[in-house]
């Protein structure tokens, strides 16, 4: 499919990216995992693909797989993902709701001190929909629909230092856009993660992943036919869009918080956001003190 | 001196960014003007450097000129600005507060549907200092300190479209840094920006340009001379720069709309945003409506 | 039309470089100057364009104006070139072959030593062309053909030092590419440099521009009306293409010397590249000496 | 070490290439292997480093990790090259000459249709070295030291279409030189390829990798210790080193051939160029012909 990466801070292992900045294109389903095992996961993922029926002599793949590092509640060093890991998630794929909060790559992850973990949100732009899916793992002073929710709630001691980490983020959207423009898209789910006061600091690995699923658009692997794509969208139609890539982001961001739960392994614990507390954080009332 | 330019969306016609890129340094004063001004301002600035003593023989010169778009106030194509604009700031120019708000090439900018123009602020980082210059002139959703400004008061009728426009950003920094890490430092006031509800939108040229003075830094124009800088900082000493940056670029754009004035011109008005007005919206009780 | 930048090394100034990136667009003719006169060219050429009929309202205009630097024949610091030059050039414009040697922005430009200048040659892929305009200015290892030339024949001793230098290079084509295929395309172009010994140092601006001119590829500079190609070339049917700009490239900045005459103003001279001893050089039993 | 990423043509898969661009740090050892065994050698690095005495408590390192395709004589499918290999290569790595031709990320590989490989070359500039590395796997119209051997000399019929593959090139020199000038150095070295007759395909895969091992400059993975470079060389002090890496490149593409033997495979077989016929076509009477 037409796909696109950004790399706002590239402190990070996107597996594959340079390659579909080059061609434009995203050739297999697109992993997430932890920092450690991000290349046991691609070589996993390269061999499902080549395994599937019709590639029995196909000689290249490109995967596409991001990180985020959970080493706060994860034995990282040991790996684990891989084969095992990708042929589950693979099997277990399925349309509708997705799955947020500590689940699959988003585990192990801390966000603003609190658990965070996968979360998804989407907008309508007139017939298409832009939807978003972040694996949030990164510090700075939590914000929540402009509210300095960092002032009100603290989470516990053990939760570390907020300030580092990173996110992974994939933009999906059913408009006919080339990678140029997908690029273009990709770089506003950064806006959208800054208004909910990601410090972006230097070790912070935030990638933006972009793709469109719309029917004409998809590209053959090989062969010299040209693509023919019967309409697609100008850089004069994008603004709309742009504004949905943000706004999906930052809902998405805070998903991945309100669907997390604690999670405490051997290597320490990570607080799901307290919803009651939060609610009242948000409070008009709340917000004279 | 070292020096990056980063085009997060470059619908505009920043000159000289190129060589700025590739060189890691910045030889010019940096000017900003009215789009269709830029070029008159870039040769007029040339013409300057050429001129100054010891460059008698220079052959070549790479200024760097930044513009947005004020053509609702402004007789844009008259193309106004140029040499006596430029010998003018320049005769004018001095140490010490910076003017702001609807000065200079801040003059015919509209900002969120008010009166913006030039905006400063800056944050200290240890014994450095990170100031941010900006020229606002784009749209989106007003946002102040998390509160939706825009939800609680409109600019008049007259104030046409929020949704265009472009912002220049300059950060300058004391902090000894190298062209590659002025680059990252440039990227974080797109955060800032993103934060003040900013709508990136297709046709907003948002561009943002660093350099360092610190002295040890500063690089000859010609002559094999390397360069022998005492310390630069590295990768792992960004983290307070990057949300110095963030931070005063979002506090240098709300400036410059609490710095303009009102501009009326044969074309069109901006208003100023009424400052007793914004308090009102800022102020917990009006936060409960 | 669609079109792309690639800067080699961008130790130059390509007024609108960073526009072009970003909108995949080229939208005024390309202009090519000396290098202290491009500021003054592009603000004539914005004005050509703001007066053509039918632009009467527009408000923008991103000029691509690149430059070698002519300073050893030329008065650089006097910045003749400007709104005459740029009218004469435009009214003077035609369909049919293209004026090389030192011509225009060609006039007093040094390539290998020798007179250098303005240089075109195309190839044909299936039914469609590639074409090259070469604005040579640069030192190297004068290779023609695959014979070290620079071994047997020297310019005279006035003709300064062969290192320095810039090339600006314009790929142009009627194949239905996007602007993501013109970059890469434009890259190829700098392989073919490559070939003719360019040394490609420090101060050589080297750019090469590329654009489209199939019909359905025309994009508007405004309104919301998406681009609507009609067959844009994928990936995989770029191979021929991408010789054919290498190739061109090459025989172009052959034929900018070949068709060079010899130059002399009150700064100096640089000699036309003597054909008959250039045969003698080329010719096998040369070769053996 | 400072290190830097230019990717003229990303087809393929250098894993941990952004990291690098961003950070402009190179903080493992390079593998080289074959396209489908890249993930499997990445995370045998990894595992490597991780592994080493200090690393105990490390829980991220970005493993730098090269390919081409090398399925003509391959069993590429397999992605037999990993664990073992990995310890074999580190175990057996040393100082003094590098081998050269069918060996390593080599034995499989295929350059203008002879058989290919590894090739190493170097150029003095003052009192630093510049050294070159290439793993040779692509196609084009074969030239030595400007003499068109492909019009002199023809692979075998069984040696496929001589148009696609991929090259890795990796630059190393202990000239104390940061990141921005590392890239750029990486760059010259696509120019050296260019020279040897590359075709430079959609398919091809060319990256270059530059590091610097002057000891001032070694970066630490980890700690806020600004980097204090003794010395870096400035913009100005480049010329030479960028013809150098152009130049090591191409003899180290040659070499790469002329160290080469001959591979049979039950996927067929690649010849390497006979050197005796190579030097008669190479001879002055045979270029009359």
């Amino acid at each position: 499919m037409p796909g696109a990466v950004y790399a706002y801070n590239a402190f990070g292992k996107l597996i594959g990216a340079t390659q579909v900045q080059e061609l434009g294109t995203i050739e297999s389903p697109i992993g997430l995992t932890s920092t450690l095992s991000v290349w046991k996961v691609a070589d996993a993922l390269a061999a499902h693909v080549l395994a599937l029926p019709g590639n029995e002599t196909v000689g290249s793949v490109n995967v596409l797989v991001g990180e985020t590092n959970d080493g706060r509640l994860n034995d990282i060093r040991g790996r684990h993902a891989g084969e095992a890991a990708v042929r589950e998630a693979i099997a277990s794929a399925s349309d509708g709701p997705v799955a947020e909060g500590a689940v699959g790559a988003g585990t192990g992850t801390v966000c603003f001190g609190w658990k965070g973990g996968i979360g998804t949100a989407s907008r309508r732009v007139g017939e298409h929909t832009v939807g978003v899916l972040v694996q949030s793992n990164f510090g700075g002073s939590l914000t929540i629909a402009g509210v300095p929710v960092h002032e009100r709630m603290k989470p516990g001691a053990a939760s570390g230092k907020p300030g580092g980490g990173s996110c992974m983020i994939v933009v999906a959207t059913d408009a006919p856009l080339d990678a140029r423009n997908l690029e273009r898209l990709a770089k506003r789910a950064i806006a959208g993660m800054a208004r909910t006061g990601a410090s972006f600091s230097n070790g912070s690995g935030d990638y933006a992943i972009a793709f469109s699923a719309a029917p004409p658009l998809r590209v053959p692997h090989e062969g010299s036919a040209p693509a023919a794509p019967a309409a697609v969208l100008g850089n004069d139609a994008m603004g709309p869009y742009f504004v949905a890539a943000a706004d999906a982001t930052e809902e998405a961001i805070v998903n991945s918080l309100l669907r997390a739960t604690t999670v405490t392994s051997r290597f320490g614990s990570a607080e799901a956001i307290p919803i009651e507390a939060l609610k009242r954080a948000l409070a008009p009332q709340e917000r004279r003190k």
